[in-house]
């Protein structure tokens, strides 16, 4: 498994990552990792690997775009010192085109989104031992979807910038895609964004592959 | 205006009808309609037509199936002697197959759906001046999703019925559909369910305009 | 319709406009743009013009007289940038030298009042489309009575500013009376000032035809 | 004064008598007796007239029009074996004619008014020391405004039944058009009904004086 | 009466005079005067003297001992330019002497008290028209109870200062003692200083018989 | 000390036993003991003495006067089989006739007061271990205070039935007494009846010394 | 794995199941399976074997000992016709022997607990496809400490109860010991009974273990 | 008993400490002082020696380490003045190290603790007439427990300085450990760190024989 002991991860994103952590950077042992997704690795982690010691760490804020990320990303992220920089956003980016579409000052357009994005990149890569880019993504498999199709250019660019800095692609798009196979997405996201425990517990599952998590790790 | 001087009518439906309205039944000056489409309704004829007294009842309760609303339609609405009854459910009948799949108990089959809406229809025909069936809907364009699919079964059974019973039919889901074509689903109903401000003004709309609402009305 | 796709409105005024919303200024898909009139413009805006992106945007504060609106004018209002600035403002004015006449010290006399109201209009005008001024009114019928007299000198003011400065005027204190006639003012504003649902519809309605909105406009 | 030492005054009425008192029957120490005009004619009666042990009993009920009183006039006013039994009901009998005059059933024409009224004085008559009937107003002093007109015809009922059963009638009606004189009727009922402290103690003050109470009393 | 129309008057004072009162400063329609004397005052000076408009402030706030009143004294007294001051201060600075014995720190000695006292007198004499001081007092009318015979001291200087530099003085100890001989001190004030209605009602009766109030005034 | 291993004690009075304990019957580990006397004494009891289970319980319950102590008397304290049961009532007996002189029906007169703790005290004698009778008591040093005379009256009935019945005596209005000697009432009870943390330590002290406590005491 | 497609399985215990739950009995999309080791299962199995529908039923209650829960075995469990139930009962039978030693009345020894859960047991044998017994536990590795020690007695009586009636048995006291070779109690229970996030989910695995849960498993 | 008319006594330290005191610095006659031992030590100083005036000052804050104690140790305890202090701090230095040993920014190693401890003693030496230096504690009497084993390290640190600068030290995991022997940890602290009124009780009963405090002390 990619992440070795006495190793800290840093999740940064939207209120996807958030989930109700402490603002703006949370963790431990009470509610400050959230609800999401970010507890649920946590505590995978602990559960089958308790014999290394990870930080997580849950610098997830409700709202984000990747132009607020950005602007926080030196406090919350980089200054932390993290080993492991986990990066999921670009959905507000999008979404504000759809549901609010008249006020344009917060929708944010691939050209920017590509270099907000690459900004948080560069300020990490090379002070830690890797980076993870989760993509964006929208509930909703049929890709003629107007909000689908202009998030799966964001996906792209997310997949874009992973190869150009070598950074470890979680494709959350795809993954929620093919789930969708089995079960509707409204069992996994009423509003096909923000994930219930189930969708939660699959971001983690997608998460945890890309780290090469063992299930059957017996530890010693 | 179908609706006259005196009338009264009385909306009974799901959690789209009830939106915080006074349980089960509410009316009046304060919240007791409710914030959606029910009090849209009651604002808009009082603002155009203020020389017509036309009673309206939110009979709307969060959560039912057409399976529950039948159980209290005779409380709720046919105990009310409404001029006219307005009916606006399966949402729920459909959504809980797609949500909680395993909970097969919450879920009602088209047959079911068939015979409950037509034991309301029958219940109140001939008591009152006229029935208006709403159909349910799903704020999804792509009609290969398999809840939009589902739905457009349901949506056949209430038009279906309508013309059987002589009621008069609003069909929601063709509404929204031709409104996607000029906005995207999240920016009425961030679940394809649920209005906002908008979603509800277009659902009051689409019933004023089969009342034969005029909005050049000038009262005398 | 005066109001063209990409036009951003800007509402100012005191609670009648504010009715709940974002502080100081409220936008967007939530709650932001409160629950009075501004709302439903915005809500009939979108559901009779889906082709026109529209940004409403509401700055009206709770218990503003003119002096207070003018004070936050340049923050709440001009520097939004917008393409049309509607006023809503003078009955605080002239309510609290009837409430705490004692309290002289929060009534702004007529000279006060047209002073700060030409200021709110020479600050904008010429940078925007238009300015409506949306008169302030008391439901009150009879034209004897204390408060109502000394409303309508404001409201005779608030005429003349906008003949002279050639913003749209619309006159709410007259719509209100034509309405009284066939309703009572307890049925649209139980202390004669905040409106209910009725009530908010009612300016909306106003606002609107001051716009030329058609019900009947059909979007391609 | 008209109470004297260990007598039991119990009002009934609505919410202007309720004004947040214990439900349905309030008295004591603490917020037993609301905080309108019951308590400060408690407090002036504990204040001028120590050496009086005057008990003071709130039976007033938000909302209650008189045909809600007389269904609850036994339990909450006879059986509580005052020496003395005040009314002020009617208001909600009228108001609701004109501020929701869909809703028909809630509303109690004059005819009912003048039998309900009836019945609760004959309830109490002869068991008590004397009846007390405090009018219905509407804070209005125009009496062209329709809801005003109405209101006189309830109060003329109210007097002319304290001449036929020979209570002590209190005509507030009156009391606050004369006040009117001096003051709007926005500095003590923002909606012409529900009073202010002013206007509590402007009801208190005219009940007092239906006492015969003396300010310049000297307890011994 | 000595307030006359268009006069202000501030009570300044502790939490006896704050009562729930806006802090620092409050005033108006609303709560802004607490539940206590101050708005008492203000509703009979309404009520019975309509036609004069006297602006009643209450600065009073919880807790304050005179030197924590003394700090506050220019920005909440001084600085508002009342016609009239009344100050009722000193309760806490002998209560803490013998409830928090230990305390010392919050213990005010009287030849502190009569100095912080008499710089509040200075800071508003001669700018005024009158200063009413009100005593403190301890409900308790066993002048041998130690906390008593201690208030005495305090209520002595407070005389004397009212004689030396002409300030109106109500003895608010001495009202009480006649009181406690029909009532006992548990009807007005359950632990002998936060008053009940009652208690409060009768401070405001001994500051308007200070201000020569009539009652049989006829408005005109 | 008299309580032995595996007895249980059931308090039963009014709220200075209650003190925020389960209502009607309240014990064990989180605040079902409330925060009074109760709980000092279970804890002083578990501190000195933990090789005994001692099991407490508090049947405490505001606002009881002797009269509504009895109704509930058999539910709360004899069907409890407990070994030793305290009683502490009576206060609320004497304070209604002080506070609220009016309400008679609240006033308990000693006679009454008697028969009523008479009536509890032969309802366990002789099931129990023992009986406790907690004087009740005003904490008001002068004898000559109305309701501290009226209130040594219920302590003298309480002293004599003590006797007569052989019940353990616990003299509070005495120990209150000799306390005050030295602390002002204020220091322990603001309202000379509800203790603090000092006047709840004082009761449960009092109480153990009755009981033999040993704070010497050596667990074997 | 054991749970097949269209399998209902119901969880009943105490608070460690419960865990905010619905009560008694919740399931659902939203918190009704509360946030302990069941939502924890519910979620595992969704993201895993999304073809299956495996219906999940949370019937805990807080502070359930296992008569307790006998008590309501019939209508929570029983009747709720499962194709599995699990089974996790005897903490608080154990617990309240230490926590309040003097309340007997609350502790269960081992032979009530032993028939308590046998009865529970034979009640759904033979109408289910299998029965778990998750055993109670301390997080308390020192097995010479009395609370563990007597945890030890209990979890026999499960292993022997499971052998006798081929129940799955769960042996949570053993895998939490295990766990502790690697951490300390304290990361995973802070009172050594409920578990935070990575104790439930430490359960959670063990129960999904035993049923032979696979991680690698793809569903078709 | 060592504490003397007039002295001031200040408890500085973590949660075990603050138990709900005002922060950081909470005294007085309300809940100041917090619900623990501090509040514990205040009453029974009151209660059994009345006659002297001693001055409690509670300056615990939930979760503070020695190393943020040490950080406001002068603003909260030097600046004070006071006659003693007394300082109970380190468990939280322990504890994160077992319960998020993954954090260990949040740890204070042994060599960290001795120099802030020491720090803390130096600053109020010779200024005090004396400091009690209470040990921390985990309430384990399994001195083979991990957490236990590393708190026996920090209480024998605080040990050794107590003897190097002659502070009162006060054993409580040795106090503990013997209250152990009676009954178990979870009867006076659920999670072996936050004591519950017993726990609370038997740490003041500590502190209090370090003061030489007398229960047979007769007040003159």
């Amino acid at each position: 498994m990619l992440l070795q002991d006495g190793d800290r991860i840093v999740f940064a994103g939207d209120s996807v990552t958030d989930m109700g952590s402490t603002k703006p950077v949370g963790e431990g042992v009470f509610d400050g990792l959230g609800k999401g997704y970010v507890r649920i690795v946590d505590s995978l982690l602990a559960a089958f690997y308790p014999e290394r010691r990870i930080r997580v760490t849950n610098s997830g804020l409700d709202g984000n775009s990747s132009k607020e990320l950005l602007t926080r990303f030196h406090r919350d992220v980089v200054s932390l010192d993290a080993d492991w920089v986990a990066i999921c956003i670009g959905i507000n980016d999008v979404w504000r085109q759809f549901d609010v579409p008249a006020i344009t000052s917060m929708h944010v357009a691939p050209t920017e989104y590509r270099a907000n994005l690459e900004q948080m990149i560069t300020a990490v890569k090379g002070k830690v031992k890797g980076v993870f880019l989760l993509s964006p993504y929208y509930v909703e498999p049929n890709r003629a979807d107007p909000m689908r199709a202009r998030m799966d250019e964001y996906v792209a660019i997310c997949r874009e910038l992973s190869q150009r800095h070598g950074c470890i692609f979680v494709n959350l798009q795809e993954m929620f895609e093919e789930y969708c196979e089995f079960r509707h997405s409204s069992s996994v996201a009423w509003d096909r964004v923000h994930p219930n425990q189930v969708g939660s517990t699959l971001i983690a599952k997608a998460f945890l592959e890309a780290c090469e998590f063992e299930y059957h790790h017996i530890p010693v």
